[in-house]
């Protein structure tokens, strides 16, 4: 069964790889012409084996559909690589693998110096990777399979980021499904836009990809300052965030429930998050005359919060020149991130309500033990069991960003500091870092320090669980 | 009942400042002396009032533990701070009451410009608001009241560090003198060891009382590294390492319990992080040459480390010069600190353990969800209630790191991460904090800043719950 899923990754990501080739076939490129057709014969190759026999056993246990994950994401970041290194453009093979896992779980750390010179090809091949990371690759292989697995729901809730996991609709498949659509109309939506605001064909296509997967990548060096366009900054904040809720708010609104969307609590921290960083940084940044005007100083404030809380990483400004109040804030955005069942990354708003509501909880309780309170979201009450998973979640996410840190700091590149706003940045999604009062420079880590962040970003995207169970000899036990 | 005991606190830091002012007295130093005199005499017109009547109502409930110990320490400070004020030594209030407060909490941040220049008898001064604030003052009182007091359990619950609360024999009082004999016993024991290694009277007196509460306070600019002696280093490194030692230990020890003691599994924990630190930090600063010989990179790097996880404080060596593996695991260590029931402050290695072994668990749990598992400390199983308040104490303590350090970023004199760090020093009560390449200057930071880290080392010392309700309305309902 195993096989017979990670085969059926291998020729979706085949079938999604005839698009960059396609795309290479008309402008000509020939260097990445040959590349992508001896990854795809590779992946044919390599997935007729394991899909042509369907299994009989269709079962899986819990621990298996997260080890099953954990190896698809990884399945699909090597073959992921194959384009960059056979078209010379990153010919490290870490390099290669290090940019594709960038992809894939939406981090969009690029290594490639100059990623304006290379083959738009490439640079589709790049976020097409991210738009397929933003929902997921699993819950992609649920929508499309003939039959309702059992063992989809396994996959599901391994892949699906947020303390808890509920399906939309009494079928998975078509609870995939509906996620998926909503994501491709939501995508195709955000493409009209921008090509109205007069944006070219390719760079709506990559711009819509970017922002839809909150990947944030870019392949203009300066990012969306490129563009220096308060149309389209406006259209990638609104839809930077829109690609940040939680995806089920959506289907309430199409079945009509309006009412149950908007009251939605984890929506409304959200809005209280991005409304106090907004004002907080657009102050700050106006008092300490960072921008002349209030307004242009709330145009690049709203943008970056947003661009960070929704773990995106695109640019309309350098923040590593900002005031230290206003930097202290972005580094915050990086941890709470986006909300739980979005593309979006982070330690998720969701369980950062509940980790504080358990603190204000503790307190209420050792002032009145006998006082009964508990946690409640969304108006009902939380039982015990997940306030403590969120609590001793955020232990081994602190943990494992500090451990990450410390074999970072093996790195004499970059001083103390640096390394740990690398490793929130890269455990989170988000993309860009600071250090020593400038964006970090990826290219400088050492190829030990790119395989830390590599496990990073694939720990961060499918939350802690996958990537343990995958190294754990438990997991292979009868 | 509340009014009597901080009374009773008052008297008795009128009797401590008698030490200090017999010392004035016979080295002849004028302008400390009516500056003592002025302070005991302001105590004891404030605590007259307040003991003269002993209270009918004995009893407490648990909040009015934690509020009692937050206001004792509170005041204890204000007064403590009146003779940097009178003196002239340290003129302005907000200065003078970081001092002080920076004194009681064991973290010994000195913003006096040179110490080595003011009167003896004010350094001896800092030195007993170390010693008195490491052991805690409510158990202080506890072992002097002449009467078992009901109320007595709630104090010590509420001033005592760790997880759990555990007293040594049935008595309160009678633990809390057992605790005060030992504190006693080993600072003498350190005073005659450091006289016998030819340490003047006045430094083996002020070194002893910095190292017995892991203060850590100097009043040499270069610390312990003025000596520059390899007996003192040891002796100093030897009972930083006992006094962050859980001191039930020692009764233990004392009753003939040895096997009890030494198996204790905290302890382990202390000797492996210990073991672990020191190792990596020797090879390190050899390899990268901070050093010449790999014994005197021994020397510095176990002292350090020592120094750093007793969250003393104490320099042998600038450390903030060391290579960023380093300077990382100190920072580690910083959050770590001592044990549980120990003058040490930090999160405490219990904690951290019970902390991992939850993770560990909870993993195990998602692999197989009918197996049975649980954390275990010292052979025993841990209530799910101790492990989720020790995780959802993890939060809140992250939390309020965080929102000091966002706090501390409003004031521009120092970087995004120089915050962190001394936002971690102090909520640590650790001392030393590193920035931009060198040590802090505390005395950098604004009135507001100190505020902030006024509260932090409180907090920090306390464990967060006596000053949070402190100000939570709560508290003072029926």
């Amino acid at each position: 069964m195993t096989a017979y899923i990670l085969g059926l990754i291998a020729a979706l990501e085949a079938v999604l790889l005839l698009i960059p080739f396609g795309i290479a076939l008309v402008l000509g490129e020939t260097t990445t012409y040959s590349a992508f057709l001896i990854t795809i014969g590779v992946l044919v190759a390599y997935s007729v084996p394991l899909i042509i026999k369907r299994p009989k056993n269709r079962s899986y246990r819990a621990r298996g559909g997260f080890v099953v994950v954990a190896l698809a994401w990884i399945q699909l970041s090597i073959f992921g690589a194959m384009p960059f290194i056979i078209s010379g453009v990153l010919p490290n093979v870490i390099d290669a693998f290090f940019e594709s896992v960038s992809g894939f779980t939406t981090t969009s750390i690029s290594l490639i110096a100059n990623p304006e010179v290379i083959p738009s090809s490439l640079i589709f091949w790049q976020v097409i990777t991210q738009w397929i990371g933003g929902m997921g690759v699993l819950v992609f292989v649920v929508a499309i399979i003939p039959k309702n697995e059992p063992a989809a729901v396994h996959l599901l809730r391994a892949e699906t980021p947020g303390p808890q996991f509920g399906k939309l609709v009494s079928k998975l498949k078509f609870s995939a499904r509906i996620l998926y659509a909503i994501y491709i109309a939501l995508t195709a939506l955000l493409v009209i836009l921008l090509l109205c605001g007069g944006v070219s064909v390719f760079d709506s296509f990559t711009l819509a990809f970017g922002t839809a997967s909150t990947g944030g990548y870019s392949y203009k060096i300066a990012s969306i300052a490129t563009y220096n366009n308060l149309y389209i900054e406006s259209i990638i904040t609104v839809f930077m965030f829109i690609f940040s809720i939680n995806f089920n708010l959506f289907y309430f609104v199409l079945i009509g429930h309006f009412k149950q969307a908007i009251k939605n609590e984890e929506l409304r921290w959200m809005f209280l998050i991005i409304i106090f960083a907004t004002s907080a940084i657009t102050v700050t940044n106006f008092i300490e005359s960072t921008y002349d005007t209030f307004s242009e100083s709330f145009r690049h404030s709203i943008f970056q919060v947003v661009s960070i809380s929704s773990s995106s990483g695109f640019l309309t400004a350098d923040f590593s020149k900002w005031p230290v109040f206003s930097q202290t804030i972005l580094l915050f955005l990086m941890f709470i991130g986006g909300s739980a069942g979005s593309a979006a990354g982070g330690f998720k708003v969701s369980r950062f309500a509940i980790l504080i509501k358990t603190g204000i909880c503790d307190i209420k309780k050792s002032i009145s033990p006998r006082a009964i309170t508990g946690v409640k979201m969304d108006g009902k009450l939380i039982s015990n069991t997940i306030t403590a998973s969120v609590a001793s979640y955020f232990g081994m996410y602190i943990l494992i960003i500090f451990a990450s840190w410390l074999l970072l700091s093996l790195d004499s590149s970059f001083d103390l500091f640096s390394n740990f706003s690398v490793a929130v940045s890269t455990m989170n999604n988000i993309g860009p870092a600071i250090g020593n009062g400038q964006m970090i420079n990826f290219s400088d880590y050492s190829a030990f320090s790119k395989i830390i962040l590599v496990l990073n970003m694939f720990i961060g995207r499918l939350e802690i669980l996958p990537i343990v169970m995958l190294f754990s000899p438990k997991s292979y036990q009868r």
